[in-house]
């Protein structure tokens, strides 16, 4: 039970106390304090739901006390009875949570009339079609919402009647004709529920308060809430507000403004209205509500009342509003006031222009910026408005937008490609053989595979657009079809990807180019100054380490050399070199990879001139490059007949290495260093092309701060006995005079818990650590990430046995404490070791928020969120102030 | 360079010195000191070694200098002169390490012999064929361990002389004979080699020294270390020795004794000796040399005072010796005393005896036994003397020795088994589907997979013995025939396994019982008096509990519950209850297997009356129980004609199930808790036979202890989860009464790194931590057991990049600073908490000491492995004394 006071009069209330009154109670409690036209009204607590249903879903005799007093208390303010016929007093009902919750009941109108009050009104304003508008309404919302329902029994019977009348608006429907609408409502209640619609106006307004509070529990609010995070134990407040009638004449309306644009975020009203009308009036659609900006003209002196009071509220709430008012007879009324959502390019103008206004600083302005919003900005996106025939809805792989031909052939592909077609590939799966078809196209479909299959990493790595897992697709490649839900799509039409919900849509939808705005510059400029984090890049070509650049990557914190293998000029010296049979033949490969790697390096080192590149040696397991078994089983079951006894030889020969490199766990298996260690014929290849470009690079005067890093390390042993090598071939290949130039570092990842576990001893040979979280999140919980997401793992979020999909949000708890263990003790012994993270969490904001606690020098993210990055950075510092990173202090 | 003094005199010494001295040299010094009868010689050290190496291999003059120094001395003492004509000095020369090492160099004799000196010889001893055998043996010692020339060119020579005197003796050659011989090893000195053999003697001295000081690093010596796991930089000892002669004549002689029987422990004397002949004639082999009884009765006095050297040696050195001897004309010489290798079986006995004869403590004898040893006598072994063919030698993946007919196929296996045959099951690799065969066999073999394979695992968890991955055998399971190295075995013939060695045998090779002697027994007594760890035993059916509290274990620390699911009436249902598509499908599947568990578990209990069964719920990922996809395929695929309709849909959907449960990495995939918590039905019905077992129990009056374990737990909130479900269950299940009678524990695993991590949390709802040692090693280094073992794993541990294998012996570093962590922050949480370990390090000494100095409070290993543990944990327990466990306090 509830133990303190439960209902609360709108000016008993204010903005602080959200949390019990909900953010619409809260807010309205607000505006009456401020002095703002809102009709009087009170709120029913939080805790008042919560002891509902800790008694079971019973509304207590001290509830229903409280209730009635406050009621009693607007009877005497508003000088009308609750269930009066001759000054009925009408209320909405509206529930209101903590949080804003779609899948929750709304509103009902008119509570209060029932058949006697209905005639109170309509004598009482002399206009019985206003009353019986009113109390159709009622009973049909009460029945929706209360009674449960369905809501196109009531609209049939409006659209019989309109057409029995022969009208066509809800306005030009007579008295009698609502008042026929009144019995066919009731009857339609009587039949429909367990109840008819209740005359005891009491009785109405606690079968609502006991709908809004069950509907804290329907399953829409459940699923709502799941997927927002938001705790099940909030409850949602009841609010109680004396009606204002838009519908009582043409000097009436209702309305919902912006106080700015919230798709330019330009300051200007922004909204719509509709006069002689209702609440729900403006969404159903049958008369088409007018711009605001039609309101200057129109009704000026509204239109001005409307503009201060947007900014007062603006000016009140320092944020943006989003305002519900209504006019009744030609009076104002505002009946809801919240922060406006907005997209990402709004937020950014009203940011700056909030800075420029003075309303905020430049910290504030910071903090209000949501990090992850700036996806939206930073790639392309669809044309909304042009999407029509959405196929199929695959998993978001890959951010970014695509339209282009579609072909099921990686040759076909590169072919199209070639002759300067736009391409879409579409497989069932890729494989490393299909990598050329990748390069070649504007975007990847697979029908499967997760988030961290094949194309949907090389996508990401490649910044490609990517949908997969796309169960619903049927793809029939020898045929050249692929089809869901009935439609056919062929090779060669066109389709559309949206890399950032998944969908896949028929035909060439226009798409809308990413946005780089002047209020971004000039917040990024600001997030600078603030942040102690430095941001670095993940890139593994000279391209995207350009565009890094422009995005304000302060160097290449990963450079994952295999991506580069996977080029089809490369790939097949890739695979000669692991089915070398002879020292000599895996030399000669390696001899043919080494300018390969060299000219990928000098690329980037000389984009990045003057920044840190760090490069990772290969950290793969060698079948990835390799064809998969059931491949070249159905290759060699499948064509007997056409294959040649050379080809079959070669097949099979190509088989029984693939079988040999097969692992149970590849995840755990040979891969990394001990890749590294136990053929170093490759490392020293990929050391030898880093400083060879190094080489030239000092030659042309380009600053070139190489950085080695070591995969995988779990052991000191393996991180010393690899850098010996480094440093010996550094002497060698560079000389007495470069190697004074050239100031390279050699560090490891640490993403084995053992690495972490035992800093102490591996720091001392490591100028960096950089924590490989996605590996590190899997060993640490277990969880192989290729199998945990489509397996228990959503189960486990669902179900809050985690609170978040710790590959999406770093672990503080576990993971964290072993990235704070290691960089406490690697620091106590190696004082200017360099930290950082270089996992998919680098471009997560709450995971950059411990980083920056957690004293790291920098995270490393895709090229695409260095500025969602920066942006989140400077939040950090501005939370947590500077007891944590100071990376900008070490030298680069 | 050495600093110090590097030659020491044998009286300067003692065995305190072996680390300088070497063991043979401080055992030199130590007979010498205690009036034994040495010959004297000196020590050139170990850190004189080390300085050679330094100084890049040469003999530096200050050790020349030292080193004539001490032979002037030697001159003095014996009244003769190194190179002396008249009275020529002659010495040995041995190598002699810390640890012995057969690798090496061992030993010149006669040294200090030339052209000149042999007269003096001849002519001091009016001998001539004592001094020109004594010059010919030098020549070829040298010849062939200074100057590396094959012995079987002087051996040749020896062979061809005697034939061409028609002598088969060595002892029947003549003086001349010898002399000839010696100018024709001159010779092939001179010509197999760059240098002749030198008549300077200290050229010979020099050489020699140098010779020793390089066998250190010789091939076979550098692989004996790292087999042996001793370090390369502990460097030799050479002693140099004044020559007694056993080849003086018929009243001299050599000879080796062991105090007591190395075979059984008998107290007395052991050993073999040879008249008139120098050390390596015992071991030529050319003449039998006689055993040392019989001197007992030829040479009474001889033997008598052998007998009191042997008892006063054993006395001074408290344990078996193994001494090297030679009597010159009648007077006896001590060449050489060490303790003697022995087997288990006399090692317990020689233990136990030394204790009654007071010689020994308890736990000195306890500090004595080497575990792993015990494993031989806890097994049946072969009788060595029968073995004849072996066919091949695969991986020993379970001990124990086992012979049967042979079959190919698991459903012969269990025919045959059922028909009282005994037999053996071959198979190229074992599945789930095999268990049945492997269950009715005496011993597996298979000639793919790992020490982790299934067969391996399942025959560990039965005791059975397995040799596994035995890749150079061909099966031709269809065929019904096996071949290796061009022997074919077919099935029904005989074969033997030896799983300690992973030999496989052609024929009924007879077996050696295991024993179990009355001083194991004693033994194991002292043991259980100090120890501080708990022995708890893997078990997972009541014949396993049984044996294993045969063997002292103090209940069941692990009951694999998967492993009760592979029997072949069990088998079916689990596959059915995996493949069900409906949840009443699921369920009644379930139903059958619950009075299957019940009844396992209500065995255990019975079994364990009094003691702890800890029950861990189901770990394995459900498609272990299901048929491989490779499997299936090739089913559908090749015996398309001979399957009807239905058989062809059954195996599809079963092969699409198989495919649907595939993952990546199964290590860390869908298994454990995991499964429990997305399937709760699978674990209710687990924790429902237990408690029904645990109620029938009851009902009989027998005392049960049962602890629920929760596998693979990561976070707090999966064992809060389903420790709600257990406690519900319990409660309903037993009701009031026996709820209070039964004090159920609920615990988890700790094998994933985050649950160690969060160690803290976890206790809260734990009432016990199990360290899950093989998982958690897996994870903590990132090794898939699987795929590390045959790839990187042994490559790392023979380049000394990791010390040990971490899956033999635990990473205490890594691993074990979890684990310490762990237990740590549990009981500070829980004080109540219990820790033990119930991998395969359980039964591992140095990981059992590191538990005892974690303060856990036991260690849970196989049954055959109780009576190790118990020794190991005493050990620890007087190594450490009682700091760290105290399980003992602890209530059952």
């Amino acid at each position: 039970m509830a133990k303190g006071k439960q209902v609360y009069a709108f000016h008993e209330g204010s903005a602080k106390m959200k949390a019990l009154l909900g953010g619409k109670g809260a807010n309205l409690a607000e505006m009456t304090r401020a002095g703002l036209p809102v009709p009087p009204g009170f709120t029913i607590t939080t805790e008042a739901c919560l002891s509902y249903f800790e008694q079971g879903g019973s509304l207590s005799e001290a509830l229903k006390q409280e209730t009635a007093d406050a009621l009693k208390k607007l009877e005497l303010v508003k000088s009308q009875q609750f269930g009066s016929p001759t000054a009925p007093l009408l209320v909405s009902v509206r529930s209101g949570s903590v949080a804003s919750m779609p899948g929750m009941m709304d509103t009902i109108l008119n509570l209060g009339l029932n058949d006697e009050t209905v005639m109170g009104l309509a004598a009482l304003t002399g206009n019985p079609r206003f009353a019986y508008d009113c109390y159709r309404r009622l009973i049909a919302m009460f029945g929706n919402v209360v009674l449960g329902i369905e809501g196109h029994h009531f609209e049939q019977r409006l659209n019989k009647l309109k057409n029995s009348l022969g009208v066509r608006l809800d306005q030009d429907v007579p008295d009698y004709g609502w008042q026929r609408l009144v019995g066919e409502f009731k009857a339609i209640c009587a039949s429909r529920s367990e109840r008819a619609f209740p005359q005891d106006v009491h009785e109405q307004l606690h079968m609502a308060i006991e709908a809004v509070f069950g509907s804290w529990n329907n399953s829409r609010a459940q699923i709502y809430r799941r997927i927002n995070r938001i705790p099940d134990d909030q409850g949602t407040a009841v609010n109680i507000q004396s009606m204002a009638f838009g519908n009582r004449g043409t000097d009436s309306g209702t309305g919902v403004i912006f106080t700015r644009n919230p798709s330019t975020g330009e300051a200007r009203l922004y909204g719509e209205y509709l006069m002689n009308a209702q609440g729900e009036d403006v969404v159903a659609g049958v008369r088409t509500p007018l711009s605001i900006s039609a309101m200057e003209g129109e009704q000026p002196g509204l239109y001005a009342q409307l503009a201060s009071v947007a900014q007062q509220l603006e000016r009140h709430y320092r944020d943006m509003q989003d305002i519900e008012f209504t006019v009744e007879t030609g009076k104002l009324y505002l009946l809801q006031t919240r922060n406006g959502k907005r997209n990402a390019k709004a937020a950014l103008r009203i940011a700056v222009e909030f800075v420029r206004e003075g309303l905020l600083t430049r910290n504030e302005a910071l903090e209000r910026i949501e990090p992850s919003h700036l996806d939206q900005l930073l790639h392309r996106g669809l044309d909304e408005q042009a999407v029509q025939a959405v196929l199929a809805v695959g998993l978001p792989a890959s951010l970014g937008a695509a339209a282009g031909q579609l072909t099921f052939d990686a040759d076909t592909a590169a072919q199209w490609h070639r002759e300067g077609l736009p391409v879409i590939l579409a497989r069932p799966e890729t494989t490393p053989e299909d990598i050329h078809g990748v390069l070649a196209s504007e975007g990847v479909l697979t029908s499967r595979g997760g988030m961290t299959s094949h194309a949907a990493v090389v996508a990401r790595g490649m910044g490609k657009p990517c949908v997969c897992g796309c169960e619903s697709l049927r793809i029939d490649a020898k045929g050249g079809t692929m089809e869901a839900s009935g439609i056919v799509v062929r090779e060669g039409d066109w389709i559309t990807l949206d890399g950032a919900s998944g969908r896949v849509i028929v035909g060439n939808v226009p798409l809308r180019e990413p946005e780089t705005s002047a209020e971004l510059l000039e917040i990024l400029g600001w997030a600078d100054e603030v942040r102690k984090l430095r941001v670095m890049t993940n890139a593994d070509n000279p391209h995207d380490a350009r565009v890094a650049r422009a995005f304000g990557a302060e160097g290449i914190g990963l450079c994952r050399t295999e991506h580069m293998f996977f080029a089809p000029d490369r790939l097949p010296v890739m695979q000669a070199m692991i089915l070398a049979e002879t020292d000599a033949a895996r030399r000669s490969a390696l001899e043919l990879l080494l300018p390969m790697q060299q000219s990928d390096f000098e690329g980037m080192f000389r984009e990045m001139d003057g920044l840190p590149v760090t490069i990772r040696l290969l950290d793969p397991p060698l079948h990835e490059f390799l064809p998969s078994a059931a491949d070249l089983q159905q290759r060699l079951a499948g064509a007997a007949s056409g294959q040649s006894a050379g080809e079959r030889r070669e097949l099979t020969a190509l088989l029984r290495k693939v079988n040999a490199l097969h692992e149970s766990n590849p995840m755990l298996g040979q891969r990394g260093c001990r890749l590294g260690i136990v053929f170093p014929e490759i490392y020293d290849m990929q050391i030898e092309a880093i400083f060879r470009a190094v080489a030239e690079c000092l030659e042309d005067g380009v600053a070139v701060l190489p950085e080695i890093m070591i995969p995988l390390v779990g052991h000191v042993n393996e991180l010393s006995f690899l850098r010996g090598r480094i440093d010996g071939m550094a002497a060698q290949l560079l000389g007495e005079e470069k190697l004074k130039a050239c100031r390279y570092k050699v560090g490891t990842m640490i993403e084995v818990p053992r690495a972490a576990l035992t800093a102490r001893q591996i720091a001392a040979h490591a100028d960096f650590f950089s924590f490989g979280t996605n590996d590190l999140t899997q060993m640490t919980f277990g969880y192989s990430r290729d199998d945990a997401e489509g397996k228990f793992l959503s189960h486990y979020v669902d179900q809050k046995l985690l609170p978040e999909n710790p590959f999406q949000v770093l672990d503080t708890e576990g993971v964290g404490q072993l990235i704070e263990l290691a960089s406490a003790a690697g620091r106590a012994v190696n004082p200017r070791l360099k930290t950082g993270v270089c996992g998919e969490h680098g471009g997560d904001k709450s995971s950059i928020f411990f980083c920056h606690q957690a004293g790291l020098d920098y995270v490393s993210c895709s090229p695409y969120r260095v500025p969602l990055a920066r942006i989140a950075a400077a939040q950090a510092a501005i939370a947590f102030g500077n007891e944590g990173a100071d990376g900008l202090k070490l030298e680069a």
